[in-house]
């Protein structure tokens, strides 16, 4: 089954209200895509480094082994403070999603909207009613902690948020937590936060609480699938009993162990406050399209920015006639085809975006 | 969790009836069992070959990007003359073990002992009551259709089976199907078996037929997690909606695709040829072992053969002293502590081993 884009995956149950939930940014960069200026997809550019490439490179002499995932994982929970029983390595943040709708059998599980949609369409295509809270375009997308319903046994938040990119308070999200509630805070996009301040990673003190982290993202190994999860003990055991045996690679596996050496953190923290400064610029110059309707959610605290325009549609459109991919919005629950989403890339690409977007806003004045 | 010999893996509800579900011959030569002549594990030696190393490495360009894994999916069809709605790349065998556990949701599944034991774990894993038929010693292991309960809406069985190295023929397994019954073979190791003769991979005349096979073990991919489901178009979109986005790396897609291509058909045509050989030595130089009680199933057709010999775990312990490493035997349903799986090598190493084991078998003569 695939969508219209040719994503090569189930989506019986995913198309709700009008929202292509299996809908996401690899799409639009796609096919007769791939010679485009890519903001369509939130991975960092120029990634894997050449250092992890050789790392990577490096484990293929041991194919033939089965994974032994045993140091990856030692080296993800020295990296937060934990024990290794808190520890779930995954074929990325995607598998995750899949174990938590599988093992944990929610009854009223609720997912904040707007928000990455994956965890919603693996809950359903679990079996499961899926609750919505939405967030409100005049709050700024701030969580709203009094919206989540009381009953609600599984709660699926994301900090900071893709695509709103807003970055909730810590405390604010541990609010969250209940007695007999699983809080899942997706934090695919912490390590793009300068400090990686509001992150629960490493929290043990926070009761439910299930933090998800990518290496996807900030490293460039999209292609790799790896991603972990942090929780409570006895829930790791369950989710583990749900995944099959040896289920990441031995590439992956050693790409996981390097990516959370100090090396490493030092690399990324060096990169997120790169992609602060590059977001300011983005940020700055969409000001001046303010009088044709452009609003940019404010604050953007991770590596990609929302905006809303006024025939977002067919501005998009004619950005990819112009050679730049930008990700819609309209699949989010809670946006429509006002929205777009852009990924935050280096000074020039943003400076020749913001010269196309002139020309895409304006198509009278070609 | 780990088991007795550190596989990090969950197996809570997989030890049952004595046999540790979740043992697998990588335990068997890992940490002190590096060093070890391998017999333990079924991959075939020196592999993957330098060729696909340099797939997968080329592959490594591209990791950047989300997986796309329609070229491969379109080669795996074309090379069983499906079409590719009825073909589902997966993570290894393993994952599909848990596709077909979590998403066709059988009442009455049985499994087809002695055989892989992971199959049974998954659906235990699952929830799931699951019904054993145990092949007797004094039928030589051979399929009898009659011992399968008529309510069974599962059956899974493997040909060549592992571990008994046991063929069974195609139509003694096909004849399995039934209205209303899914039927599972895991052919994860006919590539080793001259013609894949006894294939049901391909064949779209038996109902409910379900087809595993494996890149691991021919093209020592065990590291990657590569393998791939035959099936009916609904069985597959099925199985595919519990699946997670993006289930299959880069990498593991790149070596999808070039272990289907002519050129790799044709070298693993020759590996069988080559196993078949070597393992005809392995059972002539066991023969001399029969003063000694031992005894080969036979004939064995898989890349392994399973002996039984008395005080099999003593010398099994005195063969990893003489720095050989092989299968106990005792995990699998319907076998116990006097049987051993030896994987096929090359006539050195077989008679290297040889050697070994007329010392292990008389202690005393050392």
């Amino acid at each position: 089954m695939r969508t219209e884009h040719g994503t090569a995956h189930g989506t019986a149950g995913a198309a709700t209200d009008g929202h292509d939930l299996r809908h996401h940014g690899d799409a639009e960069v796609r096919d007769d895509g791939s010679a485009l200026v890519d903001l369509a997809v939130n991975v960092r550019a120029d990634t894997p480094p050449a250092w992890l490439r050789k790392v990577v490179a490096g484990s293929l002499d041991s194919l033939a082994a089965y994974p032994d995932g045993r140091a990856a994982r030692a080296a993800v929970a020295a990296r937060h403070g934990l024990s290794a029983d808190r520890v779930l390595l995954t074929a990325g943040a995607a598998e995750a999603f899949v174990l938590l709708a599988r093992a944990l059998r929610p009854r009223r599980p609720v997912v904040v909207h707007p928000q990455f949609t994956e965890p919603e369409a693996a809950l359903r295509d679990a079996g499961h009613t899926v609750g919505r809270v939405l967030l409100r375009e005049e709050d700024g997308f701030r969580l709203d902690a009094a919206a989540v319903p009381e009953e609600a046994d599984l709660v699926v938040i994301g900090n900071p948020t893709n695509p709103t990119s807003v970055l909730h308070p810590a405390a604010a999200v541990a609010s969250l937590a209940r007695p007999g509630r699983t809080l899942v805070v997706d934090e695919a996009f912490m390590d793009a936060v300068p400090g990686e301040r509001e992150a629960l990673a490493g929290r043990t003190d926070v009761p439910g609480l299930v933090v998800l982290r990518s290496l996807t993202k900030t490293w460039g190994l999209a292609g790799l699938r790896i991603g972990y999860v942090l929780a409570a003990p006895e829930t790791i055991a369950e989710l583990e009993r749900a995944q099959p045996l040896w289920p990441v690679s031995t590439p992956a596996l050693a790409a996981a162990e390097a990516c959370v050496s100090p090396r490493a953190l030092a690399e990324a923290a060096r990169a997120a406050d790169r992609i602060a400064a590059d977001r300011a610029h983005l940020v700055a110059g969409l000001a001046r399209f303010a009088p044709h309707g452009l609003r940019v959610v404010r604050p953007a605290e991770g590596p990609f920015v929302l905006v809303r325009l006024p025939g977002a549609a067919a501005v998009r459109h004619r950005l990819r006639g112009l050679g730049f991919a930008v990700r819609r919005g309209d699949t989010f629950p809670g946006l429509d085809e006002r929205w777009l989403r852009l990924a935050v890339r280096d000074r020039r690409t943003v400076d020749g975006f913001l010269t196309a977007l002139e020309r895409a806003v304006s198509p009278a004045a070609r």
